[in-house]
């Protein structure tokens, strides 16, 4: 479903993780409204991705919380702001217009905003691929790493590849859901050991005993094709025996990873895979575009949250002044100022 | 009370306020124990002095808080590290030794530290003078700014001068606790309208029916003495007339407010009244004495509170190994570092 008009902007957000959305609030402080794009399907980034239930200790003023509480109540205080949010998209070419501005893409959208902040962490959270000889070629065809829309493969012969809550999960979805039902769902792990909630366990033990999923352990290590069309993956069980599982559509959920993807093809100075920041600015060599978080580095960096709020604070001033040139850039404070609570909507 | 012994450790921190609490917390992360020096009678620092019952948004991941409820959850949150604080001391002088520790002196206390942190905010909150020729002479004899101990003025003739909740609460504590009752209390303040919460202000109608209390409305304009003692205030009247209290001692409570005091004279770098410090380490131009919050200046500085965190982490980073040069100086997360979560002691 492309958004195909191109979205206007003063400021946009790569990266809806904690330094990301308390850029959102310094902005809105600052009288300027953002728009955030993030590849995951929710906001959070690594708090959301790589650690909802663990704890946190050392945020200011909150003894403990875990990544969702933290993430929960960024977006509550950014609430104000109204930020508009573009998941399931990862940024692929930044490049400047003529007029200053900064013409963002994503496969499904286009940005021309004056300032970008770059706040994506570690970099875009991507499935992990499977990685055989011919298999991406049918990536976006009969390979898949995300169910989306939900009956996708409806009907189909499906392969799940993964042993964790993702895959579990899926192959419940499209073996029990009516909407959604495939003709036949086969999960594929390494062995018979698979991490999920219990309650998806149950589910999934209930669906192997009646059918309608069959489970089988092995490891891919080839395709097989006919006529340019994927019909079926190769692969080696525990028992080092070869099988071949005929499918119409395989779906790999083998987790996430970080990857820096194209930020380092947008021309702005790194190094050692960081962008390279002014830490009185947080602004890249290229006018308008600021790195904040994980991603940047400048002397005495550390890569803690609570930094990153206060390189989002600074980047927040800076562009206020790059974008109105004409602003006082007067510190006022929440405690104290009509203008800014009346921007919070606490009046 | 004079605590004698100097006192010696690896940190010293000048001022409890939330950005000096937080540089506790992130030593207590390094492994340093702090001690910390305030001119407050309690932690907090603006946040309690000015304003703790006011509202402050921009605490990431805290929507809404008061200055109260923002230090109650630092104080929370530094618990584990068990700082040791000295409270209602303002630090004179800062002299380096021979063997590079630092000699920091209050009126009551000697520290011996190693590393010195200033998180002295806008400076000490310090009683505003009561400015009248001669009468200065008196302070700490006949003239005093806080009542401590609580006895001090029992069986005296005592003026206390101020129109809000201090002034009330001393004058009431003065004429109804038995334990400190002076012989005459007269409440003096420049017109008979008074700042102060509805129960003190009742009880106060109460002392002032019975004449416990008298209320005088005036300013103080002069002096009265006798024999080298203060025996009076003359004071002018709403209606221009001129009085003279007499009193053996005068307790002025005309609100508090910052000083920045002795700190220019440390022979520390400084720019515009703020020290100078390398935002890489927060270090000022003296080796060991590292500036947090909005004591410090470096180019971009922004006076808030969140600022401070980010300072007060890279600081205690900085700090960690130049105490222990050998220190690995890897990032640890409180989420995954088994040796983090033993010191916060929550393993």
């Amino acid at each position: 479903m492309p958004e195909s008009a191109v979205i206007h902007t003063d400021a946009l957000v790569i990266g809806a993780g904690p330094v990301g959305l308390f850029e959102v609030f310094q902005l809105g402080l600052q009288g300027i409204h953002t728009h955030v794009v993030d590849v995951l399907d929710q906001a959070g980034g690594q708090c959301i991705a790589l650690y909802p239930d663990k704890p946190i200790y050392d945020i200011p003023g909150l003894p403990y919380s875990t990544g969702r509480e933290l993430t929960q109540r960024l977006l509550e205080q950014i609430a104000p702001f109204k930020p508009e949010f573009h998941f399931n998209q990862q940024v692929g070419q930044v490049n400047r217009q003529a007029d200053g501005r900064w013409l963002v893409a994503t496969p499904v959208q286009q940005f021309l905003t004056r300032a970008l902040f770059i706040a994506a962490g570690v970099g875009a959270f991507v499935p992990k691929e499977l990685k055989v000889d011919g298999l991406a070629a049918f990536t976006g065809m009969q390979l898949w790493y995300r169910l989306n829309p939900p009956d996708l493969l409806k009907g189909q012969q499906v392969v799940v590849v993964g042993g964790e809550d993702a895959a579990v999960e899926y192959a419940i979805a499209l073996a029990a859901n009516e909407s959604q039902r495939a003709q036949r769902v086969t999960l594929l792990h390494r062995r018979d050991v698979l991490l999920a909630s219990p309650a998806a366990l149950a589910q999934l033990a209930e669906l192997r005993a009646s059918g309608r999923i069959r489970f089988v352990a092995g490891q891919v290590t080839g395709i097989q094709t006919r006529a340019d069309r994927l019909s079926g993956v190769v692969i080696n069980t525990p028992d080092d025996q070869s099988l071949t599982l005929a499918l119409d559509a395989l779906l790999v959920c083998q987790g996430i990873s970080p990857k820096l993807g194209p930020i380092a093809q947008w021309g702005l100075a790194m190094e050692r895979k960081q962008l390279s920041v002014d830490p009185a600015s947080f602004a890249t060599n290229a006018p308008g575009i600021y790195a904040v978080g994980d991603i940047n580095t400048y002397p005495g960096k550390k890569k803690l949250i609570l930094c990153g709020f206060h390189e989002a604070t600074l980047a927040a001033f800076a562009a206020a002044s790059y974008l109105n040139p004409q602003a006082s850039g007067v510190l006022q404070y929440t405690t104290s100022s009509a203008l800014l609570q009346q921007r919070l909507g606490v009046q």
